[in-house]
C-alpha cells in the first residue's frame, strides 16, 4: 500500500500534525496542530527505458531491495530538476552504464496500490557493452524467447516488455501504451 | 522555483533533519538528525483534460491563486489512490461539473522549475452544460479563434491548446505530445 498518513510531525515546525478535511478541501490532509501548515501526500513517477540492441533488450538483476536478485528495466524515481526523459537516461546510465540513444515515451503505467507512476521510453542501445553501477548485480542483453518471465521484479516491467514484443511482430510501430495494475 | 529544503523538522519524530548525502546516494537528502529517517521530495503530477465540445475547447477561469482570474484546462494534482486517467476526469469534475467521455493520453509536458509534470487527457464532452465548482469563477467554450491567449493561466495549457488545433487543422490524428518547459 502507499503510504498514507506517514506525517506525524510537521516538517515545517515540528509540532503535531492531525489528520483532518480542511476548509475547501474534502479529503484529509496532515495538518500541522502547531503553524496549521498543510501537507500533501501524491503518486511519484517511477522512470525507465526499454533499451534495444537489434532482437535483444536490455534487463539489470537488482542488487537492492525491493526483488533484490530479480531482473527489471533500468528506472527509478524521478528527481526534482529533471525532465522524466532526463529522468530515464539518468537510471539508465546509473543502473546499467548503458550507451542510449532515447526515443519515445512508450509506456505509462499506473501502479495505483503504491502511488506510482510508471513512464517507459523506448532507447536504441549505442553499444553492447554495460558498467553496471550498485544498485544491479548482472546487466545484459536478453532476446525475446530468453526473457526470465517468471524471475521479472515489477509487473509493470512484464506489460513493457510484452507491449513491446507485440508491437515488433505486428510491425506497425510504436505507440503509447498505458496499464492500471491494481 | 520547487520547493526544495522544504523539511526542518522530520515528519517522522519530530527531531531537526540536516540536508546531507546518504551513503550510496549522490544527492542530499532530508536526514533526520535524531531516528536517521531520510524523507525524499520529487517531482509531482498534474492532471488534466483537453474537453471538446464540436468546434470549441471547453476552459475554466480561476477563482483561487496562481493565476486568479486567467483561463484554464480543467487540471490539478494527481491523488493517492486513483490513476492519471481517474484523476483528469476528476479534475475535470470538480472544476468545471463537465460531463465527458476520456480519450487518449495526449500530452506529457515537464515544467522542470516547479517540479511538476502536466498529463492531459483528450475528452469528449457529452453536454455543453457545466457545473464548476468553487475553484471555478466561469467555465465556457471557445472556438480556436476566441481563445483568450493573452489570459491562459499556465505554459502547459497554451502548448497543449496550439498542438490539439495544429493536429485538428493536419488531419492525422492526436498523437502523444511533449514539451518541456524551463
Amino acid at each position: 500500500m502507499f503510504l498514507t498518513r506517514r506525517f506525524k510531525h510537521c516538517p515545517s515546525c515540528g509540532s503535531q500534525v492531525a489528520y483532518q478535511v480542511p476548509a475547501d478541501d474534502n479529503r484529509e490532509r496532515a495538518t500541522c496542530t502547531g503553524c496549521g501548515a498543510i501537507h500533501y501526500e501524491n503518486p511519484l513517477n517511477v522512470v525507465g527505458t526499454l533499451p534495444v540492441w537489434n532482437d535483444q533488450v536490455l534487463l539489470c538483476r537488482r542488487a537492492i531491495e525491493p526483488r533484490h536478485g530479480k531482473w527489471t528495466l533500468p528506472a527509478g524515481f524521478m528527481e526534482l530538476g529533471e525532465t522524466t526523459a532526463e529522468g530515464a537516461a539518468r537510471e539508465t546510465d546509473e543502473e546499467a552504464g548503458a550507451q542510449i540513444e532515447l526515443q519515445g515515451l512508450y509506456c505509462v503505467h499506473n501502479v495505483v496500490q503504491v502511488g506510482q507512476v510508471h513512464l517507459f521510453y523506448r532507447a536504441r542501445l549505442l553499444s553492447p557493452v554495460f558498467n553496471p553501477g550498485p544498485e544491479t548485480l548482472e546487466a545484459r542483453l536478453f532476446r525475446e524467447d530468453e526473457i526470465p518471465w517468471d524471475e521479472l521484479a515489477f509487473r509493470t516491467v512484464r506489460e513493457t516488455l510484452e507491449r513491446f514484443f507485440e508491437d515488433r511482430r505486428r510491425g506497425e510501430g510504436y505507440g503509447l501504451h498505458s496499464a492500471d495494475i491494481r
